[in-house]
C-alpha cells in the first residue's frame, strides 16, 4: 500500500470483490434496475411483524446470499464491517448476530457501504484478514417513521426530497480473488456546507461529495475520464446537479460519465420519488446488483465509487443545526 | 502483524498511545477517581443551549485537548475513528466537524472507544496511518432522555440499572513514540445471552466479555495473571459479578485482578448509582483519565481493556427483542 497526495490510498495488492448480494423491496422492484436484483420482496414486512424486524431479516439474508455466493465458509470470514441508519444500527447487529464473526459497527449514514468496504479493504491490505463481509441496509418505512413522520399520516413529501430505499446490499471482499478489485481507497472528511434543510439532503451532501472526488483526482493526477464512470450515492437529482456544477467551478467536467445510485434505482415520473433514492441500502443494492454485473459483464472496466452521508438525526435539525455530510470513495477495477 | 488462534492480532511493531485526553461533567466530578479527569464541568450543559450540543462541544474539546497534550499537528492526524451513543451518532460527527481530519464513525455502543482505538492501530500497523485520533463520548441527560425516561419525570431507577457516565475520552494513536503501547488485538463477535431487561445491561454485556477473554485468553496461551489488571467498560456491579462467575465455570480465575470501569468513576454508596456507571463515555473517561496514567506512572505496565456494548435502541426492547452484546479488547503495555 502506498499513500498518496493528501490522503488517497494505492493498494499494492488489489483487494477482490468476489461476490455481492442484495434484496431490495416492492417499490425497487417496479424501478428500472430490477432485474439485476438478486431477490424483489413483494411488501415491507416480510412476514415480519415489524418493519424493523423486517430490516434486520433484510441484512441477515442478503449478508447469507453474498457469502454462499462466495462459496466461502462462514469460518473462513474473518471481520465484518457493517451498519444502518436505524438508531443504534440494530439492523445490522440484530441481523448479522447469528454468524459469529468479529463484527464492526460502523455509522456514515448513507456513506456506510462504502465505508465498510474501504476499511475491510484496509484490514485486507494490512494483512488482517483474508476474507471480509461488508453490508449495510435500508428500509423506507423504519426510516420515515423514525427520521419523519409515521406513515399513516400520510405527509406530504416537499419535490427535494429523497425516498429511503428498501434494501440491503452485501459484499464479500477476499485476499484472494479475480476481481473486480479494488485499488484506491479516499476515506472523507466531514464537510458541513451550512445546509440546514432535512428534506434536501442532496444539497447537504454534495460538498463533501466534490471535496473527496477533488482529493482523489488531486491525489491520483487523474481526470473524470479515466474512469469509465463515476457513481455517487444517494445525492438524489438536486445534489447531482449541485455536485456536477460545482465540480465545473473547480474545472473538472463529470457531465460525460457520472451519475448517481439515488437516480438510477426509481424512475422519477413514473413513481413519484421526487428527487431520488437515498439510505445506506440505496447505494448498497444498486453497486451489489446493477455495478457490480457491470463490472463482470466488463461493460465497466474503471468505477470511482463515492458514498455520500448526511451526519444528522432529526433532533439535531430541530434544534437547528445544519447538516454535515461526508463521502467515502473506492476506485474498482477489473 | 501476527494473527493468532482464533481472531487476535499480535502486532510487530506495537501503536503507541501518546497521549490521551478527558473531560467529565460534574457527578463524575464528584466521584472517587475526579483527580485523574484533566477536565471536569460543573453543570451538564456547558454554556450550550441542549444536552446534545454540550456533548458535542465534551467531543470537540476533549478531541483538540488531546491533539494538543500530543503535540501533534492536526494536519499530521491521518485519520480519525469516533463514536457515541446518540442516535446517528451526531455528537462525534458534529463535535469533530471542523478538524478536516479523514473520519470514520463507529458504532459500538459502550464499547466504542476500545473499537476506535482497535480499528485505529489496524490503521497504523497496516501502514495507513502514523498518527490516528479515537474519540467517544456520553452524556448522562442526552443518554436518559433518549433511551429511557424525560428527566424531569424523576422516574424511579431499578437497582440494576447504571448510570451513563457525561465524560468524553480521546487517545492520540502514534506510529513513533514511547508508549504505552498496544500489542494485542482481540476484537469481538455478537453475543445474545437472551436477556431483554433494558435495565441489566449488565447481564446482557457479560456473555460478549467472556467470549472476547475466553478467545483473548486461549489465542494467546495466557492466564489472567499475566495481566496487572483487566478492565471492563461498563458491565457494572451486577454484570461484573456475573462476569466473574462465568470465568469461573470456564475454568479462569479473574478475581484477583480484575475491575470495571463503571464500579470504579462512581462511589456507589454516596453517589445513589445503582449497578455503576455506563456509556461509550465511561470507559472512555476512566481509561484516558486513570488507567492511562497508571501506565505512565508504571502502577501498572500490562493491561487488558475489555469495553462492552449493548447493540440494541429503545424500539429494539420495545419490540420485545433481547439485548446483544458486543465486546472488543486491546492489550497495552508499557
Amino acid at each position: 500500500m502506498k499513500k498518496i497526495g493528501n490522503g488517497s490510498y494505492v493498494l499494492d495488492n488489489p483487494v477482490a470483490i468476489v461476490n455481492t448480494a442484495c434484496i431490495v423491496g416492492p417499490k425497487e422492484k417496479a424501478g428500472p434496475l430490477n432485474k439485476f436484483f438478486d431477490k424483489c420482496l413483494d411488501d415491507e414486512f416480510w412476514g415480519e411483524e415489524t418493519w424493523e424486524k423486517a430490516e434486520s431479516k433484510l441484512v441477515k439474508e442478503t449478508a447469507n446470499m453474498a457469502i454462499n455466493k462466495a462459496g466461502i465458509a462462514v469460518k473462513d470470514i474473518d471481520l465484518c464491517f457493517a451498519g444502518d441508519l436505524i438508531n443504534q444500527c440494530i439492523s445490522s447487529s440484530f441481523g448479522l448476530r447469528d454468524l459469529n464473526i468479529p463484527f464492526f459497527g460502523v455509522f456514515g449514514a448513507c456513506s456506510t457501504f462504502v465505508e465498510s468496504n474501504l476499511l475491510g479493504a484496509m484490514t485486507i491490505d494490512g494483512g488482517f484478514a483474508t476474507n471480509v463481509l461488508c453490508t449495510s441496509s435500508s428500509h423506507f418505512c423504519s426510516a420515515e417513521k423514525q427520521f419523519r413522520f409515521p406513515l399513516e399520516l400520510g405527509n406530504q413529501r416537499p419535490p427535494s426530497s429523497q425516498w429511503t430505499v428498501t434494501g440491503a446490499g452485501s459484499s464479500i471482499l477476499s485476499k484472494n480473488g479475480n476481481g473486480p478489485f479494488i485499488k484506491i481507497l479516499t476515506p472523507g472528511k466531514i464537510v458541513d456546507m451550512g445546509i440546514k434543510d432535512a428534506n434536501n439532503m442532496g444539497a447537504a451532501m454534495a460538498g463533501a461529495a466534490l471535496d473527496t472526488l477533488v482529493t482523489h483526482l488531486n491525489d491520483t493526477g487523474r481526470t473524470p475520464d479515466y474512469y469509465d464512470a463515476i457513481f455517487t450515492g444517494d445525492l438524489g437529482y438536486i445534489g447531482k446537479d449541485i455536485l456536477i456544477e460545482l465540480a465545473k467551478t473547480k474545472g473538472i467536467n463529470i457531465s460525460q460519465n457520472y451519475n448517481d445510485c439515488g437516480v438510477l434505482i426509481f424512475d422519477k415520473n413514473k413513481q413519484d420519488t421526487h428527487s431520488g433514492g437515498s439510505g445506506c441500502g440505496c447505494i448498497a443494492s444498486v453497486f451489489s446488483g446493477y455495478i457490480y454485473k457491470q463490472l463482470l459483464d466488463k461493460n465497466l472496466k474503471k468505477v470511482l465509487l463515492i458514498a455520500t452521508g448526511a451526519l444528522m438525526n432529526s433532533l439535531s435539525s430541530q434544534q437547528g443545526e445544519s447538516i454535515p455530510g461526508i463521502a467515502h470513495a473506492i476506485a474498482i477495477e477489473i
